[in-house]
Formats: structure tokens, sequence, C-alpha cells
């Protein structure tokens, strides 16, 4: 079993996607995170859906957790609002040091290895430069655990 | 809105659980993680979905990308088997600076910030000690989109 076997289409997105619309996708489709492609179609990296996050919460709350404490609930319920107008590639994660990329030839070992090394539960699947689709932490393990 | 009208319920292991019924909880479920119970049925922190795979992985798989890519496809394939015999508390990840637990008062925005902060996509919600269920990412935005 390879990572041919195990890959399945997975929504994309860019720099320039809304970050909204990001967040309506991981919502919607109770995602891990998703695939962001640079303009040639090649997978730049995976954003962790907690980071979209990032746009909506102002920076002085995410510094300290007493401050987001006083904004009126109000203000806190609709603090998705601030999504409006900011794009995915506003909140990529800083380059790290290994990306949650591999190649269909990839055993299930090494997507796991992969997966626990870089923390990622979605690990993109690229074919000479072309993404193939993602594999997940579920699909791993429920096909690594029906073995 | 506060992280009350949030909660859900969400499945518990402690440091004694076996492994595999971890992974078998978070593939069965497709959950971003599983929280960790002291003794005394106290969250002790939330177990990040890939860390789980530590345990399967041998050490020298996920140190060194090449060296997963030797192992044969039929060893490969088996990896889970590794978990066996295994528990929890072996892969519990260092304490980090701060847990992704918070009160049911938590406004929506501190959640997000929590979630943004800590990077993780569940957060356990407790009230005097006791655990009284989960937020996940997928919730969060649900909710908040709908606003």
């Amino acid at each position: 079993m390879h990572a041919r076997d195990l890959v399945c289409g997975f929504p994309t997105v860019t720099a320039g996607t809304p970050a909204a619309e990001a967040a309506r996708l991981l919502a919607e489709q109770d995602l891990p995170g998703l695939i962001v492609l640079d303009g040639d179609g090649r997978p730049l990296c995976v954003l962790p859906g907690t980071q979209v996050l990032r746009l909506a919460v102002p920076r002085y709350c995410q510094d300290d957790p007493a401050l987001a404490r006083v904004i009126d609930e109000d203000q806190a319920d609709a603090f998705v609002r601030a999504l409006g107008g900011r794009t995915v590639g506003e909140c990529l994660p800083e380059q790290p040091r290994e990306l949650p990329i591999t190649d269909p030839d990839a055993t299930v070992l090494e997507v796991a290895a992969l997966m626990a090394r870089t923390r990622s539960p979605l690990i993109a699947v690229v074919e000479e430069g072309v993404l193939l689709g993602a594999i997940t932490l579920q699909t791993l393990l429920a096909r690594a655990l029906a073995v």
C-alpha cells in the first residue's frame, strides 16, 4: 500500500483566496486544513485550519488571553467578520523545515512518519509538481487499522 | 455566545488507555485529537491525533525520511501493529506553555484566540476541574459563520 492507494481529492485554495471562503470550506467540509497552490497549480504549503483564525482574532487578543475576555459578547460573536477582505496569503505559516508533502510511491509508514514529524494531519501527494490529492490522518489510520 | 453554548461531548482517554484504542477512536470518529484525563478525571492535556503515530513509527524512520523508504511494503503496511502494548501515556506531548483548555464563560473570540495560539483545533472546556466537553475548530467556525 502506497500513498497513491490512499490519496483522495481535496479542496485547494491559493494565496488570493478570500480568508472567509477558506473558513467556510474548513467548516462545511470539516477539514483539518487546506492545501495552498501557487500560481502554477503546485502545492505551496498546507495551511492548518487553526491558522485561518489568526486573521480573525485581533493581535492583542492572540497574545494576551485576558484581553480577549474584555471584548463584549456581541463583538466577540461577530469576530469572524474580521476575515472580510483578507486573503489566505496573509495567514500562511512561516516556512517550516519540512513540508507535509510526499510522492505517490511513499509507503504507509513513510506517510505516518511524515505526519508525526510535521505534526500535520493532512499530507499533500504530488507527482512531478502536480497535486494528486491528499491523505488525512483519518484515512491513514482507518486503512492501517484494517490491514 | 460562550464556550458553554458550543461545547459538545467528546471522547476521553487516560494515560493508561492502549494506544491502539486511541488510534481506533481517532479513525472511527474522525477526531482531530483526544482529551487525556488524569486519575481524578481532570483534563491533563489534549493529544493531537498525529502524535499517536509517533508510537507506531520506529524512531529512526521519524528522524530520517530516507530510512522509512527502505522498509519493505508488507512491513510498512503493518506499522500500526507497533502500537500493541503501548499506551497513550507514552505519546503525550511535552508540556506546552499553554494548554488548549478554557472555562465555560469564555467568549467565542477567546476560544478562537486560544485555538490560534495553541494551534489546537480541539479545546477542552472545564468547569471547576470537571470536563464539560470540547469545542472543535469545525464547530467554532460553523457557529461563527452562521452569526
